[in-house]
C-alpha cells in the first residue's frame, strides 16, 4: 500500500482551493450526524418531523455561518441542479420504487393514472389556454407559445408530498396508495410533457401540434417506463443466471446499485423521464431481482436504498435551511419575500420541490430576464397559495370525508382487499354521499384491474418468476 | 411530489455542459458492471483477479473510445486527487480497519510498528543522504534540501498490497497480519513525515530541524490516532446511549457513515493523516460501535463497507486501463514510455498506488520542472524494479522460508494462537535458521504485548464496553 507521492498529492490537496470544498463537506457531514440525532430524539413529538428539524437546523447553521463570515455568506455549498438531478433525486425516486406496495399500487393503478395523466392534460390545457387569454387582456408581453405552454405544465403538477406527510399508510392504505401513485405518475407526466413542450417547433404552431405532443408524449411515457423495466428485468437475469452470492455478497449489492443508478442516467442522457425510469427500475428489481439475492444482500440492499433516500432527503432540507439566510441572493433578487416563501412553501412541499425551486432559480437566475422573473413569481404564489390552502384543508376533510367507524373498525392488513370498506359504513352526510359517489368510481374502473390483475399473475407465475427469479 | 419547475430544470440539465458528465458517468457506471460480472465470472481462474479484470476491461474501452472520438481521446472522466482523497480513498482505508482482524493485529502491533515506523524513518534518512550525495557527486541540480528529505520518505514507503495478493489470510494468518499492518502503518508514517517535512523551515536547516521532525511526527501520529478513536467511541456512545434502531435503522446506519467518513476528512482540514484516523475509525467502530446496532444494521453495514471499497478499487483499475491509452498524455510527455510502465506496475501495486501516481502527475504535471520530472522518473523505475523483483521473489521466498510441514498442519483458526507455530518444526535449512531468528525477534517483542494485551482486556471489559457496547 506503499504511495511514493500520496505524500505531495495529500498536500498540495490540503493548500489549495479544493480546501473550501473539504470544508463544506465537513460541515454538512457533522451537521447532518446533529440532524439524525435530533430528529430521533423529536421522533415522539408529534409536530416536529425529519424535514422541519433538518431545515431549522439549517437555518441556526446558517445564522452561524453569518456571523463567523461577517454577513458575507450564510451557505458554504453552492446548490446546482447537477447535485440535485445526478446524486439526490435517483436514490429518493428509486427508493419509492422498491419500497412502494405493488400489489396495491397496480391494484389501483387505472385510477392513478386518470388522475395523474388525465389530470395534468386537463390541467395544462386550461392553464395555457387561460394564461394566454388573461396575459394578452391585461397587456403583459416577453412570452411566447412555448412559455405559455410550459407555464401549463408547471402549474399542472400538483404536490403530494404535503398530503402524504398527514396521510399514514397503515390507517389509510387506499388513499395513501392512490395520492402517492398519483404524485409519481403527476411528476412523471409533467416532465415528459415538457420534454415533448420544449421538442416542439412552436413557430409552427398548428392544429397538429396538439396531436404531436400527445404522440410525443405517449412515446416518452412508454419509452421511459419500458428502459426502467428492461433494466430492472437484465439484473434479475443476471443475478438469477450468474448466482453472484456464491462467490461474493459485494458484487451483487454494488450490481443492483449500479443498475439502479445506470437506469435513471441512462433515462437522463437519452432525454426521457430518469423518474418514471427509475421509479419502474425500483419495482421491478424488488419484483424479481431482489429474490435471487442472498439474504444478506436482501438485508442490506433494503437498507441502502432506504438509508440513501433519508440521507438526500435530510440533505435538501438542511440546505434549504442554510440558504433561506443567503444574503447574496438577498441582495441580488429585487423581490426578496420570493425566497423566504419559497423556503417556507418548501417546510410544505416536501424535498424535491424545494430542490427543484431551488435548481429552477439557478439555472434563469431571478433578476435576467423580468419576463421569466414575473413568471417565477407566480408560479411560486400560486404553489404557496395552493399548497397552504389546500394543505391545511387536507386533515380536516380526511377527517369529514373518511367515516370515523370505518377508520376506527379498519384493521391495517395488506393482503384484505379493502374496496368495500369504505361502502360498509355509510352515513348520511352530504361529505359521505361524495365519498360513496367517488368510490362507486373508482369501483368502476378497478373492476377490468382485477381482471387484468388475474392474468398478470398467472403470466408471472408461469413465465415471469421462472426465468427472473421471486417466490414461486 | 410535484415540481413546478423540475420542468426547466431538467431539460436545461440534459442540453448544457453537464452533458459530458452524465456521459462518463453512465459509462463508467456500465463498465464497472461489466467488471463484477466479468470478474465473477473469472473467479475460479486462478491467474485473473479483479484488479487485472477491471484494468484490461479499462483498455478495451479506452481503445473503443480512442478510436470513436478519432484518436482524440481515450479518457472520459479526468482524473483529479479530490476524486481519489475525497471519494475512492476513505472507504477503501475504513473497510480495511473495519475488517481487520483486531486482536491479531494488537498482537503484532509491536512488530508492526518496529516494521512500519522505524524503518520508514531509517530508509528517509539513508536515501536523504545517498541521494543528496550522490546528485552533488554527478552535478545534478535543481532540487533543494526538502526536495531531497520529501525523495527520502517517497522512496522510503513500501507497497505490501502486491505481497498480500501472494499471501492468503487463512494459509499465513499471522504474516499476512503483520505484513498488512506494516502496510498501513507504513503509509500513515509516510504521509505524517512528509507532512512534517513541508512545514519545516528548509530555510534554517540545523541539528534541531530532525528532532522538530521527529517531534511533529509524534505529534501529527497521536492526533490522528486519537481523533479516529474519540470519533469511534462517540458514535459508539452515541449509538448505545439513545438506541436508535427503537425507530428506525435508517438513522443508524447513516450515522455511522456519515461519522466515519467525518473522521477522515476532518482529519484532512486539520492536516493530519486522514489514512491513519479513518482506520482506526474503523478499527474503534467494529469493536464497539458494531454491537449496539440492530441485527439488520450489522448486516447491512459490514456490507455497505465492504460494497464501496470494492467498489472505489475496482473504479480505480478501471480508469488506469483507460488512462492507459491516453494519447494527449502522451504527447505532451517527454518520457512517453513512463506512462506504460505506471499503468504496467499498477497491475502489480495495488489501487492506492496507482491512484496516488496518477494524482501526483496532475499535480505536477510530468514537463513542468525538468528537475522534478527526472526526479518522478527516478522515483519509477525504482519502485517498478524493486516491485517486480522482490514481487516475483515473494511467492518462492514463502515456500522456502515457510517450513512446508507448519503450513500443512496449520489449521486455521481465529481464536488459535500461533506464536509458536514456526518454531513446531524445525528443519536444517538455512533459510529455516533466519526464519527462527526473525521469529526469536518476534516474540521477544511480543512477550510484553501478551501482558498489556491482558490489562487492556481487562480494563475493556471493565470499563469501555459497559459504556461504549460490544459483548460482555
Amino acid at each position: 500500500m506503499a504511495l511514493f507521492d500520496l505524500l505531495s498529492a495529500a498536500v498540495t490537496f490540503s493548500n489549495d482551493a479544493d480546501h473550501d470544498h473539504v470544508v463544506s463537506i465537513s460541515v454538512y457531514a457533522a451537521v447532518l450526524c446533529l440532524c439524525i440525532v435530533v430528529g430521533h430524539l423529536l421522533e415522539e413529538n408529534r409536530w416536529a418531523n425529519e424535514a422541519i428539524t433538518a431545515t431549522l437546523i439549517g437555518c441556526i447553521i446558517g445564522t452561524i455561518i453569518l456571523f463567523s463570515s461577517k454577513g458575507k455568506s450564510s451557505h458554504i455549498l453552492r446548490f446546482d441542479e447537477e447535485l440535485f438531478f445526478i446524486y439526490l433525486l435517483p436514490p429518493i425516486i428509486f427508493n419509492a420504487g422498491f419500497q412502494v406496495k405493488k400489489k396495491r399500487f397496480f391494484h389501483n393503478l387505472l385510477t392513478i393514472m386518470l388522475f395523474g395523466v388525465a389530470g395534468v392534460f386537463i390541467s395544462f390545457a386550461i392553464i395555457s389556454a387561460g394564461s394566454w387569454w388573461l396575459f394578452t387582456q391585461i397587456g403583459f408581453k416577453g412570452l411566447n407559445a412555448r412559455d405559455y405552454l410550459a407555464l401549463g405544465t408547471i402549474f399542472a403538477s400538483t404536490d403530494t408530498v404535503c398530503t402524504l406527510q398527514v396521510l399514514h399508510q397503515d390507517e389509510n392504505p387506499r388513499l395513501y396508495s392512490l395520492v402517492f401513485g398519483e404524485g409519481v405518475v403527476n411528476d412523471a407526466t409533467s416532465v415528459v410533457l415538457f420534454n415533448a413542450i420544449q421538442k416542439m417547433d412552436v413557430s409552427k404552431l398548428e392544429g397538429w401540434a396538439a396531436v404531436n405532443v400527445i404522440g410525443d408524449f405517449l412515446y416518452l411515457f412508454s419509452t421511459s417506463t419500458i428502459l426502467g423495466i428492461v433494466t430492472g428485468l437484465l439484473t434479475a437475469y443476471a443475478l438469477k443466471t450468474l448466482y453472484f452470492g456464491r462467490h461474493s455478497t459485494d458484487r451483487e449489492i454494488a450490481l443492483m446499485v449500479l443498475m439502479a443508478y445506470l437506469s435513471y442516467i441512462l433515462a437522463e442522457l437519452l432525454q426521457l423521464s430518469g423518474i418514471l425510469t427509475v421509479f419502474f427500475c425500483g419495482i421491478v428489481m424488488s419484483h424479481y431481482a431482489w429474490h435471487n439475492v442472498s439474504d444478506n444482500s436482501r438485508t442490506t440492499t433494503r437498507h441502502i436504498f432506504a438509508t440513501l433516500s433519508f440521507m438526500a432527503e435530510t440533505f435538501i432540507f438542511l440546505y434549504v435551511g442554510m440558504d433561506a439566510l443567503d444574503i447574496e441572493k438577498w441582495k441580488t433578487t429585487k423581490t426578496r419575500w420570493l425566497l423566504v416563501i419559497i423556503w417556507w412553501a418548501g417546510l410544505m412541499r416536501g424535498a424535491v420541490s424545494v430542490a427543484l425551486a431551488f435548481s429552477q432559480f439557478t439555472v434563469y437566475g431571478v433578476t435576467w430576464d423580468p419576463a421569466h422573473a414575473t413568471m417565477i413569481t407566480s408560479t411560486v404564489v400560486v404553489v404557496v397559495f395552493s399548497t397552504l390552502v389546500f394543505g391545511c384543508l387536507t386533515k380536516p376533510l380526511i377527517g369529514i370525508l373518511l367515516p370515523r367507524r370505518a377508520r376506527e373498525n379498519y384493521q391495517p392488513d395488506d393482503t384484505n382487499d379493502d374496496v368495500n370498506l369504505p361502502l360498509i359504513s355509510l352515513e348520511g352526510s352530504a361529505a359521505t354521499a361524495i365519498l360513496q359517489a367517488k368510490n362507486s368510481l373508482s369501483l368502476l374502473l378497478e373492476r377490468p384491474v382485477h381482471t387484468i390483475h388475474a392474468y398478470w399473475r398467472r403470466f408471472d407465475d408461469t413465465y415471469m418468476r421462472p426465468v427472473f427469479g421471486g417466490p414461486i
